[in-house]
């Protein structure tokens, strides 16, 4: 596993839920124009979708379906929520973030009546609350959660959450945005019917569209279910059997990006090889952080090498959006904000980075905290 | 107006409705990953959405908004369907051809009732059956026209619709996905509520996304009305108006390529200037085409110099697929089939071509014609 990359050193860098920093040859890519009608562009595209198969685990010939959604993550999501859970059905949605809140907004607004199981925010959903809500309300066709809510960068427990979803013989939704790609999900083992994620999380290309891996026969029987054009899920199905095409104009050069970084994916081992290497960043950024003074916002079992939420240190000198501009000028972008309830900030290490580029930025959380006057190690914040 | 391009010779040349061929300047300046919620991005975002406007001959102050939207054009569509149209109001579409059949198509799917004033493919929509559709329905509360319909390459008339259509005093679509950028049109004079196109047709960016210019007032009139919270036009909207940033991901890489080409659509002088190229191309294509002995499918008087559409030519030894093939060989991309009811071929005029391209291209098309063993110049096919 290399320790840094070769890149471009003025190039400011990512450390966020996305959109990542990608490796020069997966922009490289996108230096030409594909026809998205012609059979070369074609074929390209079914490459991608056997190859997001291979990512997962599972085969076309087990009934799964990779099926490419044009529009960011969220646009994927709703593919599903909009396709999948039938007209007159309730959808149940594990809350413990932002991310899982939305899916909750998205389906009331495409009229869908839902069933929120909520949790605190540092807290995993209760695979038996999940079981409780669904022997509850028979109504309830499709069960979802987030698997990493970068909201906080905590890890729910699908492997538990999916078995009380099949017990109770319901469709089972896995968001798994910002983790497929890199961490393992046993798709059959689990159960999971539909699964969304996006080109520009652990896969490495750039944003511009989503992928649903799907259970075939699941969405076969959604048939008459969508509520929109666009993002219905089986139609797009239909569009790449009938002649490999999308329905509507592709973004040719995201998925020229994709393609190549799917190449690099396998190149590094696959989601264990990437996996090792994400858990690298997250060690050496915690350690660092530690030795710093901050304090995680997780409980380290909770915690996923994804994203980290720290707290903001007790100091007067410290302001959050002064922090954000010195690491900025230093070259180092982090999430200029928060989405959690509690003082925080977030730290991603995915996407084409390194445990160099941690150590440097590191370096960089230290000196922009010396320019505001907040001694190191700072004094951690008591939750 | 140069008459070549400075380029690769080898890359294959796209001469379809979208993707389009693109400079080697916009694809370049994909080549970095930007931070979508950092502010050097959201000002470029911000640029983006007042060059727009300037290209629309529009300004914020006289009340209108450029509103971008992940995704294909159809998905800029559908956020103005799904967004505009009131809960239980109707949307009346002129249709003759594939593109208006597809709004129809998605309204229904949306659940919303429409009323289509439907005419022949080679004939334009009479604004009198407009004004006489709006007359009968006060349920229809917005009236919808595809400005260029690639399906043939039809010029609808606009103007005289949305005289129409203001007369009756409703809300007024434009579909100019394949116009916009290069003809020049009267948003204020004519009325137009809303506008859709896409950043890869005129304006020569790269497929990702496509923008909205909307009424500002009118939009805002739409609160509640959505029905989607992905394609939520007013949302979206709010969204660049809280903090420069899109609600979801969005395909950065894109957007870069698309500030890029607003960039040189200004040094080619505007829309003027691109017109003029487009026309020039058409212009070359069509008086090298009647010399090869084709005709053209539309009279000239409804032809745009967008996308021009042939009758194949009477000979029993032209067979499409091997046509396409042998331009595909020579390194020219045409459409790979028809939309029309009448046997065609269409060929795109519009992305970064010159003159001279389509000049190779006339001269590839005697070739493929003499390869299948069809005479040149070819019989007209009587229609």
């Amino acid at each position: 596993m290399p320790d840094q990359p070769a890149r471009d050193p003025s190039e400011k860098l990512l450390f966020t839920p996305g959109p990542l920093t990608t490796s020069a040859t997966v922009k490289a890519a996108m230096m030409r124009d594909a026809g998205s009608w012609h059979w070369e562009f074609n074929e390209t595209v079914a490459h991608v979708r056997e190859e997001i198969l291979r990512v997962a685990g599972v085969r076309r010939e087990d009934g799964y379906e990779a099926i490419l959604v044009q529009g960011s993550g969220t646009y994927g999501l709703e593919a599903v929520v909009c396709s999948a859970v039938p007209r007159d059905a309730k959808l149940l949605v594990a809350v413990n973030g932002a991310y899982g809140a939305r899916i909750v907004h998205m389906a009331e607004v495409l009229g869908i009546e839902t069933v929120a199981v909520t949790c605190a925010e540092d807290e995993t959903p209760d695979p038996q609350a999940v079981a409780n809500a669904l022997a509850d309300d028979e109504g309830i066709a499709v069960a979802c959660v987030v698997h990493c809510e970068t909201t906080t960068g905590i890890l729910n427990p699908i492997a538990e959450i999916g078995r009380a979803v099949k017990d109770a013989d319901r469709m089972y939704f896995v968001d798994a945005m910002s983790s497929f790609g890199a961490m393992e999900i046993d798709l059959r083992g689990i159960g999971v019917d539909y699964l969304v994620s996006s080109a520009n999380k652990c896969i490495e290309g750039v944003p511009g569209f989503s992928f649903v891996i799907a259970r075939r026969q699941a969405l076969l029987d959604t048939e008459g279910s969508a509520r929109s054009l666009s993002l219905d899920l089986l139609a797009q199905l239909r569009g790449f059997e009938k002649n490999g095409q999308f329905r509507f104009t592709p973004p040719t050069h995201a998925i020229l990006a994709f393609d190549q970084a799917l190449r690099e994916l396998a190149e590094e081992g696959g989601p264990p090889g990437r996996g090792a290497r994400y858990r690298a960043n997250h060690e050496t950024l915690i350690n660092g952080m530690r030795e710093l003074g901050f304090r995680e916002f997780l409980p380290p079992e909770h915690q996923s090498y994804i994203i980290t939420s720290f707290c903001y240190p007790e100091h007067p000198a410290f302001e959050f959006d002064r922090f954000y501009r010195g690491l900025a000028d230093r070259g180092f972008i982090i999430y200029p904000g928060k989405l959690t309830e509690t003082d925080c900030f977030r730290v991603g290490t995915i996407g084409r980075i390194f445990p160099y580029d941690i150590r440097r930025l590191l370096a960089a959380i230290g000196e922009a905290l010396g320019e505001m006057g907040v001694p190191v190690p700072v004094s951690r914040a008591v939750a």
